[in-house]
């Protein structure tokens, strides 16, 4: 029998993020039959909660897997073979998308920056007016193996002046900071329940505007009878309808716990906190001379500071011996980010500031320990104190 | 606001099931980052433990949905554009699997018999004799919404001398009866945790065979990066490997708690209880004058219990009262079978002959209450009782 | 290694019970140090709650213990050595209560009447009469070995006329019927979250009246600075108060669920279904043949259904069949009733009428399997059924 | 509605303290009859279990309540009228232990030294030479409010040379520290599972000897049939004996989680966690130019740290502002230690050096917040990882 490897001590990454002990007592509910009308009531419950927190006209859709299955659907039940897509790439995720948006459409256009920058919303502007006929365009708001946040409201005016849906990524920003679909004028806005609101990995939160569904609708690629519908789903929230198949009970059990908690602490109140731990924890960064991944501090995430690798050090090396000195679990880079930086999330329960202490302070001493170069760990620690104490 | 509908006092579906109170405590589990060496090992063995109790020589995969997901998955990761598929329909799931086959295949065949009788194995050697051709063979095993077991082992002893491969969807019959892959000369063998295994849905089990990977890695309109990919979960199972995408921790963890108590009761005696259920069950409804569903009791499922309807009586209503009088909640038919049949699931903790007397008794008591014809309850509460004490 | 032997199926006890889905998961949250400012403020929320299902103008006392220790902690706080004390007996644990009265107290005087009968208010009132200088009237409201309710408003009416104060044990009714403190004029009344609050064992509930504070206050031998003080704990309930010593944190956060539960469902509501399930419940055993251990059904326990053994049944065996055979545990005898009754226990979570079906026909199939004589079993569970027909 | 207080981020208390995950999901097990033959096979486990963790040659006793029942129920039991008791003071709980040693016992001696230093063993040797009658001994090993440890193994030597039995409080020390009953030479041993194991309050543990059971067995005094009784239990573990009275048994369940940690991880393990957490602790508080309350390092506790109010802060207020700014909460100071010092606890879950970070950081920033006077928060943090970079 091999020996188990023991929990870290703190999980401080961008995801799967540490549950709310709240989430984690819901999963325990006693689970029930779908079609129990217990649980179509508590469906439908859950689905008004998450209106609620998305502050949208339109009741949302759950998707029964975490949000690559959200992205994924979109990609398949959006574009249709004659539409021209726009993909607004500034990071690996972004990036990313086109292989679930070149294969469902006719063309496939880019606006590409280095990522380590965000997308200006003139140069969407201008593509715009040079291809009219663009039916679609995406943005990862968020591009967590950047710690990046893209400008989505002025892209959103921008978009919304004309006849293409927008489709934002918002999985990994969604309940940390100020974005709700309405305001930054999404007409399909993703959302992950396993990043600031706090729960396990297993669901998808979409809010649709009323042209967003008008655009599915009227494509006949759209998948029905599929995992990868969304259309199979738009009324499956309303209490007497049936479900598609059958919905993870347990995690939405979990949801409503997540949603309970987000309302109740107030939606500015979960931001504040996200905020503040991500500017102390940059703060300790700087103090101790390493460099955040982020061109500008403007766009740096409030849910995830991404430092680049000193010279010399190797990611895999420098979170082994932050987990094994430490305890301290934080997330590597990916794709072209990986091995060129480290990410430190702040997301639900983690978004709070004495967590930045530990994160810079666990980063900052693993450096020194594998360089055999100082690194000013008090001057971190200190930094990061002096943020709280600013603010509070 | 409204008032919360209480929850019943029993839960005797056919999925989602209650679970096991050790696998809603694992839920409870604090959730790691996916690729925490710890997660990593958990996950690795989770599959070893699933291995096991497939009694296999290859190590599964784990799908990140329930088993709609997996079947989905199947049918476009096995078939190719030039495969002629052999569907066999004995109920609503098997006839329904033909949505997911016929769209990725050259030709669709079925071999069908009504959906209170079983497969004749010697249709389907007629049929391979006939269309030598045939790639393919798909079957439900139990096709839930009948209770109907079709024989697999004789009907994948006459696949397995050709070349096609052969696949059995096990969802709700693995966990509760003697049948393990490669018994029944399986090539891709669906199992579901959230039937007699007693997990939350939100998972799906496969073993696959050399052939049946052979198979699928042939097909160049197999799946990859996507939610429908096997292919991509080949070896995620590995600690060393990373996973196509985030997998549902916490979900992984209850399968964990779920797979350790079938593996430590030990699978015989679990098979063992779920039959005694489901025979006890049958005796009380036959005692009552009520008519089963399967044509033969020879193949009504260990883990459900099927009861054809009353003339007269209507089945949301009868299930309905059977919650609000007794609070005992039992599945519906499905398709087909919607409103001709009532269903009680014997699966995992609810596989326990005790609950063959309340469902019993709850069933006869609201037919009684509904039809003003009196139905003998005591006759069936007693030969319930019968069948427990002849067989322990 | 020893093996492990399984849980039964249904534990149909009379405490401990069975806890709520709810408590149990309560009983996971993080535990908070004793002094933190949240948990101060939910021990007074706890309390408050407490004081609202006794509706009663003081709030209420928890000791840390289970009833064992507030009983005891009331014999040594109520009694002086001045004080001539009368317990009323008509079961084991009303009898049982003189070793702790005994000792602390001038002169111990009891009526006594046998354990299948209940305390005549007239007796309590001659007594009195020729006694005036008794000084504490003490009696158990539901004797639980004997599943008898004694008219508690009756005698309370009595004893409230005098000087004496008056102690009630209602640990295994309060919860389940209707018994409020200060609706049968108690002065000290001990309840037990363990029995109908649906709670683990481990706290006592204690509602005081002003009378009995002043009666323990004056008593110079009342226990300060021990475990037995009920004193020291007066004013622990107030936020601003410390405690005498650590408080029972995660049996406080169960206790919580337990009282919202209860106030939410309605406490009519919950009396209700104790009443039906006790009353089905009797019907099915006396439809098999079997005799009530109680005198008259007019006190009957709505708690616990007390079935004298037949002739010739052991106790011991007789549970240990329903058990292994079954999966019913229910309750032995105790002292004077051990071997000649048997208890099924209708306590919170299991004061559901459906539950009665499962105790008789459990009950009664293991007394023919053990006699080798018939015993009704079909009819017991017909008349189980019959009631909750005819109630609902 | 009263808003509800946030819990904090950090309990760093010295108990109750922050429970294992572990243990808290055991405390949701289904609560079983205490009779039912699993759970008292459960109970005569957890007692073969911690009779591992003792290394004892005698089956320890639970008590069903937290420690200061088994401190009580020890003075109760082992004292007879007749006995002279030695009862040695180096703090406030050893100082308190007089209340329920003197009302027991013939004459109360004491040797008492300043509350931030140890027992002289060669005290207790002059003394117990020079009343040679002595029966009892009695101290506590780890005087919480003053985080001090006494040398128990050389006044067990001493004790044991003569007839006196020697009692030990080991509450707060005991599975955080090399401290076992029988290399101690102790006769009666109370530990407490809410410190070091990990567990919610609600339960005491004891070690007796031969000697000891003596000792109490031939004690007229000794409680029987009461809440303070320990001689009721002495045989109460064995699966077939009956309980005197209900035990907790949630807190069993827990207890069980604790112990099959506890004794898979490793005792020595586990205490060289707690003695590193310690010790970079200390070295943080002393790098800020904070002291330490012990007198000397040599007997700081490894299981709590105790630091002396620097002039002019007030305990209280400094506590608040550690928990509303930073989320931190640690333990107050107690009777004569009562603003004098604060505490932080190393037990358990918080038994990791990263902790110490958190506790050292908050604390000094706090101070700084107060005083207006800066404090090296920096040096602090350095100094703490330090220390653990230098032992890992």
């Amino acid at each position: 029998m091999t020996t188990r490897i023991p929990d870290p001590v703190f999980t401080l990454t961008t995801g799967p993020v540490n549950c709310y002990p709240e989430v984690l007592q819901a999963l325990g509910k006693p689970v029930l039959y779908d079609q129990d009308p217990a649980f179509l009531q508590t469906y439908e419950r859950v689905n008004l909660k998450a209106q609620a927190a998305f502050a949208s006209a339109n009741v949302p859709v759950i998707l029964q897997g975490e949000p690559v299955l959200a992205l994924e659907a979109v990609g398949a039940s959006a574009l249709s073979k004659e539409d021209v897509v726009l993909n607004l790439a500034s990071g690996v995720y972004g990036d990313g998308y086109r292989s679930w948006l070149e294969p469902h459409a006719r063309e496939y256009l880019e606006i590409r920056v280095p990522f380590n920058e965000v997308i200006d919303p003139a140069s969407v502007a201008a593509m715009l007016a040079a291809r009219p006929e663009i039916a679609v365009v995406t943005v990862c708001h968020h591009d967590t193996p950047s710690g990046t946040i893209n400008p989505v409201k002025e892209i959103g005016e921008i978009v919304a002046s004309g006849k293409a849906i927008f489709v934002i990524d918002a999985v990994s920003s969604f309940g940390g900071m100020e974005i709700m679909p309405e305001d930054v004028k999404a007409d399909i806005f993703v959302a992950g329940p396993n990043k600031c609101l706090g729960c396990p990995p297993g669901l998808s939160l979409l809010a649709v505007s009323d042209k967003g569904w008008a655009k599915m609708k009227r494509n006949p690629n759209a998948p029905r009878g599929s995992i990868l519908s969304i259309l199979d789903w738009e009324d499956a929230w309303k209490r007497e309808k049936p479900f598609p198949f059958t919905p993870s009970v347990a995690e939405i059990n979990a949801l409503e716990a997540a949603l309970d908690l987000y309302l109740a602490e107030g939606p500015g109140t979960v931001w504040a906190r996200h905020a503040l731990t991500a500017r102390a924890c940059r703060a300790g960064i700087k103090a101790m001379g390493l460099e955040l991944w982020a061109a500008s501090e403007d766009f740096a995430s409030p849910t995830t500071t991404a430092i680049r690798l000193p010279e010399g050090i190797d990611e895999t090396a420098l979170r082994q011996t932050m987990r094994e000195v430490y305890g301290v679990v934080i997330s590597a880079g990916r794709g072209a980010t990986f091995n060129r930086l480290v990410r430190i999330g702040h997301m639900g329960p983690t978004a709070r500031p004495i967590y930045a202490l530990i994160a810079v302070t666990a980063l900052g001493s693993a450096i020194a320990r594998m360089s055999g170069k100082p690194c000013d760990v008090g001057a971190g620690a200190a930094a990061v104190m002096a943020v709280i104490d600013s603010m509070t």
